[in-house]
């Protein structure tokens, strides 16, 4: 049975007591027996029977739950580096789709990518992730926009979940904006989605949660609450990019349909606030996407303070967010969206679990969850987000495994 | 004679043509003999002299100059973190001092810090930063106040140029704060500065530079031309911290002394930046210290397109910037400054060198220069940039010797 030792910090992150409330642990040690964790405590408590040759020592170091990056668009083709020297330049989203970029140019270079290709990408994006103490991903399709090229998207996810050392987590997204093909007859788009995209996916056991864009531009509520609806009725639960761009009622729809996140929500609502409150809905902040398009300022202190349990991601993709770097958008949601370093750590972990109905797997060091840790290279984690220097993730485990 | 090949895009960052331009070679190679380059080139042109056995290969990759930290406050005593959770929470500046935190508690640390202890902690530092592609690092004094803590400091300075693989630029601050012993008497400690501090820095040559900290609530105009006048006829070029709270005429003081950089200049005025354009002054914008302290965005933006050369800097220091992560500053500013990625990399290339005076030494790849470089893990600087992730220093060089 192996054991980890010598944990100078250990913050278990688990759920109950709010958002800043990560029960941590001094002096710990973390013990597994095969993928799952078996004793949590101080190390002065650790049974004999624990001290075998399996001990892995974190050298006083802090160590946390494997990370949980509950919101990326993982696997892609092409990239849009264009896009974001036009847009520090101060060009609009507009002027962007004029100039040929935007989301379709992704769409059009993920339908031309063959499975192996958006497989091979996406496995070098795990592994980086990784490296920065992240074992848990979810993941959207929404670039392919036909049935095929959804379903392509999706398998991708699948082989990645069975060969890749990272927990993947599939989420549906066909409605993430309407295709060019479809552009003079959005009706028929949203009857594709329903009718054929869902039940298909549904079938093949291909993604757990239906994702939708939601806003005036995109989907409205009226079209969400139906491709919601249907996906609900099929097995899978619903998530929202929310009041992102307008204040359009994507958050009260959130908690309407019961679904696990709504994320973005720049934009939301006080209604919108604490209807999510109410219902349970996990709030997801997104600060990569806030950074590279320069929108407003986060809103998560707002939704921490009414009541909602805050999860923050990277919103990874290759237009508004082509970053996977979650310590960074942990460090930008303290100094950005004045959370603590504590409930910033918890938004990455057993709250972001929540966001992927999770909670029960991963997301916290305790006994009959999923061994996944990360060792970081500071004392707490004040310290971590204060002076911080990238690279601070010592090594990982996941499932009792060192992943590097 | 050594010499790197393979090298896909070479940043050469040569001064003339303004800040975007930065002088690209695709498919290069650099050599060197000892310390210093002696040919620059595309690959397909090198003298076959210079294949040897001392051969490095890029793989490839980017290669930019090794970059130029030309703002830190490197040593100091103590930590403030518990201060970072006040400002995430709100609190202001005055809070924070009247909780005991603040610069003066630095101040008493340092002060208690022995030189060994100060030179241990800073060599750590460098260390850290020479893996982020770091080469040259300005450092500044300013927490010691007295003039046995001054010299202290300014020493450890000293002592790192000499002993660890890093340039080091000293810079004497003793006008940074009023110290707590001269709290009741401003005048006395301006004396100090002017009549022991800086000749006792300038005759023992531990700095290079006079920093003060020129603002209504430190020290005013007139007493920040008193103190920079004294310095220059001692021989120490003035630099100044800005125009950060209020516009109160720091950059149009920088013009008029000949100072070769005025940092921070969140409150700039229209005539200071005239001023220091026609003047020359280097613009340094501090991006990290504006995200920790959740200050103003930054108007670097404005600044070049009037004319000043802006160069880019963490502000290291234990209270308001306690990260010395050069690139995530490179890439807050494209994001938060709106200046495109090759304008940044000037800003930590050769303006950088500028705003320290050592364009002739460091801060390009050209033939005579220091040979330094980073080899990153990008394609070129708009792909570094746009897919941040932190860690893509592969290898850095200095002094034609490799770093790491
Ligand atoms: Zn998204
Ligand atoms: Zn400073």
């Amino acid at each position: 049975m192996p054991v980890l030792t010598n944990i100078g910090f250990l913050a278990t992150c688990k759920e109950e007591g709010g958002q800043g409330e990560i029960h941590p642990i001094k002096n710990a040690a973390v013990a597994w027996e095969d993928d799952t964790i078996s004793w949590v405590g101080r190390e002065a408590d650790l049974p004999s029977q624990y001290y075998n040759e399996d001990v892995f020592d974190a050298d006083g170091k802090m160590v946390v739950p494997g990370l949980v990056d509950c919101h990326t668009h993982l696997a892609f083709g092409g990239w849009r580096p264009d896009e974001f020297a036009m847009r520090v330049q101060g060009k609009s989203y507009l002027d962007i789709a004029n100039a040929g970029g935007g989301i379709l140019s992704t769409v059009k270079e993920t339908r031309r990518a063959t499975e192996d290709e958006l497989y091979k990408k996406a496995s070098g994006f795990l592994k980086e992730m990784a490296e920065l103490g992240v074992t848990t991903v979810e993941c959207k399709s929404g670039y392919g926009l036909s049935v095929e090229d959804e379903l392509k998207t999706l398998r991708v996810y699948k082989r990645l979940a069975e060969d890749q050392p990272m927990h993947i987590v599939p989420t549906f997204l066909g409605a993430h904006t309407i295709p060019p093909e479809y552009k003079d007859d959005r009706q028929a788009y949203i009857d594709l989605v329903i009718e054929d995209m869902i039940p298909e996916v549904a079938e093949r056991e291909l993604a757990e949660f239906c994702d939708i864009f939601t806003e005036e531009s995109a989907f409205n509520i009226e079209e969400s609450r139906r491709i919601l609806t249907a996906a609900k009725a099929a097995g899978l639960t619903p998530k929202l990019h929310a009041d992102q761009l307008t204040s359009c009622g994507g958050a009260e729809l959130a908690a309407e349909v019961g679904a696990a996140s709504a994320d973005h929500l720049e934009k939301i609502s006080d209604e919108g606030i604490a209807a999510m409150a109410k219902a349970g809905v996990v709030g997801v902040t997104l600060p990569l996407a806030s950074l590279y398009t320069q929108e407003d300022p986060l809103n998560c202190r707002k939704l921490v303070d009414r009541g909602v349990e805050v999860a923050v991601a990277t919103d990874f993709n290759p237009g508004s967010a082509p970053s996977y770097d979650l310590p960074l958008a942990m460090m930008l949601t303290c100094n950005q969206g004045r959370l603590s370093p504590t409930e910033v750590l918890k938004g990455t972990t057993i709250y972001a679990a929540k966001a992927i109905k999770r909670e029960r797997k991963v997301g916290s060091i305790e006994k009959g969850k999923s061994a996944d840790f990360a060792i970081i290279d500071a004392p707490d984690p004040d310290f971590w987000m204060y002076h911080y220097k990238g690279a601070q993730c010592l090594r990982s485990f996941r499932k009792g495994r060192k992943l590097f």
